[in-house]
């Protein structure tokens, strides 16, 4: 199997060239964050993630995780590469200096998390779970509560889980079951089944903090009465020590298509001790507020797998001989020529490239605004809430869609090979297929996109960011060398606040053209944000080639790629705006009963 | 997991209604197919495969298939299904009834293809490779041969399979190295590794027949240069019996993403004796006369996983309730409503039932081809044969990507629970993964279809195909109830052949322009066809509406998933156009070396 290398040309492309961290860091007081330091958590995080956790990958996949009475065992090296994670202080990057973070920007996470993914998507998911329990407690722990356990999260000592989905119930959680009754002490005894709990149970912490869902017993129906509760798998004594047992335990492991590496668990929560974090009958708010940043974090796994796709098919293609160029052998000496010779492996190739970069500048423009909500100004909060709010459910939905399609293709390249196991890429494909499910699938983020950010808004959300683009537009739109990008992108955008006003007008009749139209239309603004992003991409890189640059082949193929986009791959929205406009009937007036017969 | 329900009315509705196959049989002369045999085989063969190989589907997955010492053996179960379907008499259903076969039409052993392929495609691979063996004896062999091998692999005793590709050659068969040095006794003795077998080992049949690519001492470079070869793992004696252990074993089973009930076999030839059939050094050519009806089998799978995937997430999405309808309460006792009533679960749904349905309709109208390739006059030979030629790409390709699509859209319908081993949708999906590789890849296929088929008659074998589309279309242009169907299939028809006149142009300049346009060129061609088809398909439904109908609830479903298809798939051609207009210069420019710093 081919080894990974982390992209950090490419990285520092997005991350400077086109959305100038060092700028952006250095006004929102991000002091710390100065330019070297940035380099040196690149470098180290790289190294670390290329040579302690990409061999790991296989690895996992191949052992999976064990369960035997109630325990877990990770796969083989697992532990001790947490082990050096922990002491490297990678957990505590970008967490509150009060318990024990390091205090440096958000975003500087998230890309480490994309090192991560893309060497062991289902390594990494241990720590990333952490996350999602560390913003919880960062956000709506008591004093004492962040004392216990978000000091020893962020050291790493102990991990974090999100205990949400029941058997019947996963993006409905309305109707969950899992209840939670006062004990004396103010306390609670939890009760219930959780399953798909991510990383829910495994011997590489001394103790894991769930984050739990639950029902008080005088709680209102549905939504509105769900509390949070923490429920550590060992209760912590007063000094900090691990004490007693809770009554939480792991039945089972679920047999899954992939991410074999990462314990899926059921747990069993007993009359287990709990604590309220929040206040009662809040809980899902409280999630919430920390979703966008949770959703990220899978968008994320649609980068790593079209990333580790793309690095591996394109080494195959360049070193497995079949057949020979159409126009003449390209490789005379040898039985037959490369494959990166024919037209349409080169398809595959730059259609994963695309998505892979393009992700990427997608990715870190959202995590930007991550640290804009943390240290912004009012105003800056505001905005970056806003266009985190619209970006998030593309983000999510389009790099995890087009994620699954790189890693398919990256499997395409190698033919029959892709095909076995040891290469590697039919692993990639099966843990690739969870990311457009999990954190609300494909279908939910596009709800969420469609009818609670642009509809909700009467189209406001969408506007601020189509107003962005036609000023870049417009900005370029005498730049002749950008004109096939800047005159394309400038119909799109017309286009985009055109479908809106349809489908929204249709919506206010009937409620099922959202859904109808929401899938297509979320489909159809990845693509129109792609586009935007990389005809920046495009403007940089002509200006350095005009200006000179040392690097003329990396912008020549930053170039070529962003061309690649624009005729091959923006087309597609061609096809999502005119499924969209054909109403919901076509999908409404068949009877349940008579889909089959 | 949900049973399987071979789609009888609607195999009936292709079969009879779209292809008056009734008709069909009795003009070529196949005076036993009557309506009430071919009744009778539907019956039983839907029994067989719903009853005997569907519930061993999920075991062939999870136990797959071992091996020990050279020998394989198959997952429980597999081998007494294999002995009952050769009590019956399966095996022999189309094939020549001088070697013990029924001499039913081609077409019917289709059907039951798929009917097999459906409940358990791993399992069907293994009467499905000795297809292609008998193909290829009748074909090519001498009398003796016939006597020896084909009687055998016809009443199912024996199983055949097809050994071509080499580790270092899959598609590129010219490059392939397995030597076949003459004996004193003229046979041969065949020296070489083969990979990727299918049915290559295994313990159902007491004797296995390989045909086996290789190179004669002085044959020519390339694949001019390559003969075929039977290679018994037994050697027969003059009686018929079984003789000596043959130079041929298993040296190993891949480890693959799916398809684990079939043994895919690494074969090590060490001086094997092998027998000469067809002349020497045509053995491409020979592979060559029935290469369409192997890929129609594999054509197959595509539909197999999109029927077997719809079933289930249909069953799944009537049952699972979670959220309420956008327009109300559907289910307003229930918790929650069933996810049917959700719009784009629907268009999910939908769109596995119209590439089920539309796949088996060009399957089968391919399959009447072979039938009148078989026993038809000479003009119905030619016509056939060309036909068939211009489809048979189209089907491979097409199908199996939209099976793999349908197959992913069934895990989806799934939630997480399609993630999970246990409902088989994952499996369905790693099941599918190979079909678009294997018996040529799509990009294989496209080239085929664009360069050898359309370009290389000068568009002739597409105005053939685009000819019959008019004429259907001026037939129904004055039909009003069609005028959605038919507006559309003309615009389409025309812009086929527009698209095809400018790659055409372009590629006379430059022969990447054919590989650059290719895939793009065969997904327009495969939507195209289905439209075709479903325009056919609606106005048969139309007409039985119109004239009253017993079954309007079923001609219904067929008129609405028609406009599903023409409203919400067929825009998909927008895209493809766009593409392939494109050019090749945005694939080439770029430099190998280039692709990543």
């Amino acid at each position: 199997m081919t080894d990974i290398k982390i992209p950090l040309r490419d990285m520092r492309f997005a991350m400077r060239e086109l959305l100038d961290w060092d700028k952006h860091y250095e006004s929102l007081g991000y002091e710390e964050a100065t330019p070297d330091l940035v380099d040196a958590i690149l470098e180290e995080g790289a190294k670390f993630c290329e040579n302690v956790l990409a061999p790991l990958n296989q690895v996992g996949d191949q052992q999976g995780c064990t369960w035997k009475d109630g325990e877990v065992t990770t796969p083989e090296g697992f532990k001790e590469a947490y082990q050096q994670f922990v002491e490297a202080g990678w957990p505590s990057l970008a967490h509150d200096p009060a318990h024990g973070g390091q205090g440096l920007p958000p975003s500087l996470g998230t890309v480490m998390s994309e090192m991560v993914g893309t060497a062991n998507w289902s390594w990494g998911m241990y720590p990333g779970l952490s996350h999602g329990a560390m913003n919880t407690l960062e956000a709506h722990g008591t004093d004492e509560q962040k004392d216990t356990y978000l000091t020893k999260l962020v050291e790493g000592s102990w991990t974090g889980t999100m205990c949400l989905t029941e058997p019947h119930c996963g993006t409905d959680l309305g109707i969950l079951r899992t209840k939670a009754e006062p004990n004396d002490d103010g306390s609670y005894a939890i009760t219930g089944t959780k399953i798909f709990i991510s990383a829910g149970e495994h011997d590489m912490a001394e103790n894991i903090v769930h984050i739990v869902l639950a029902r008080l017993p005088d709680a209102p129906a549905g939504t509105k009465g769900i509390s949070l509760f923490i429920v550590p798998k060992f209760l912590p004594n007063a000094d900090g020590s691990l004490g007693e047992r809770n009554g939480v335990v792991c039945g089972s492991l679920e047999h899954k298509m992939g991410i074999h590496g990462n314990a899926t668990a059921v747990l069993n929560f007993d009359g287990a001790k709990g604590f309220l974090i929040g206040p009662p009958n809040k809980g899902l708010n409280c999630m919430f507020t920390f979703m966008n940043t949770a959703r990220l974090g899978t968008a994320l796994q649609g980068l790593a797998h079209a990333e580790a796709g793309f690095q591996k098919s394109l080494a195959y293609a360049k070193d497995r001989l079949q057949m020979r160029s159409l126009s003449g052998p390209k490789n005379p000496d040898g039985p037959a020529d490369p494959i990166i010779v024919h037209p349409d492996v080169r398809r595959m190739l730059l259609t994963q490239k695309a998505f892979a970069e393009g992700g990427r500048m997608l990715i870190l423009l959202c995590a930007q605004q991550v640290d804009r909500l943390q240290k912004g100004s009012d105003e800056d909060k505001k905005e970056a809430d806003e266009l985190l709010a619209f970006l998030t459910p593309i983000a999510k939905a389009f790099l995890t869609e087009t994620g699954l399609e790189s890693a398919n293709l990256g499997l395409q390249c190698f033919g029959g090979h892709g095909y076995i196991a040891e290469w590697g890429m039919e692993q990639n494909v099966r843990d690739a297929r969870i990311s457009t499910i999990y954190e609300g699938t494909t279908g939910v983020q596009a709800l969420d996109l469609l009818g609670r950010k642009v509809l909700m808004s009467q189209g406001e959300l969408l506007r601020r960011f189509t107003k962005v683009v036609h000023k870049f537009c417009q900005a370029e739109i005498d730049n002749e060398a950008l004109a096939p990008f800047v005159t394309k992108l400038q119909e799109l955008n017309k286009q985009w606040g055109d479908l809106t006003l349809h489908v929204g007008g249709k919506a206010m009749e009937n409620p099922d053209e959202v859904g109808a139209a929401s899938v297509d239309y979320l489909m159809f603004s990845g693509y129109a944000v792609q586009a935007y992003l990389w005809a920046r991409a495009a403007k940089i890189a002509n200006d350095k080639l005009a200006e000179g640059t040392g690097e003329a082949d990396f912008y020549r193929a930053k170039l070529a790629t962003a061309r690649f986009y624009f005729d091959r791959i923006l087309p597609r929205t061609a096809s999502h705006a005119t499924a969209m406009l054909s109403g919901a009937a076509n999908l409404m007036d068949l009877d349940a009963e008579h889909f089959a017969f």
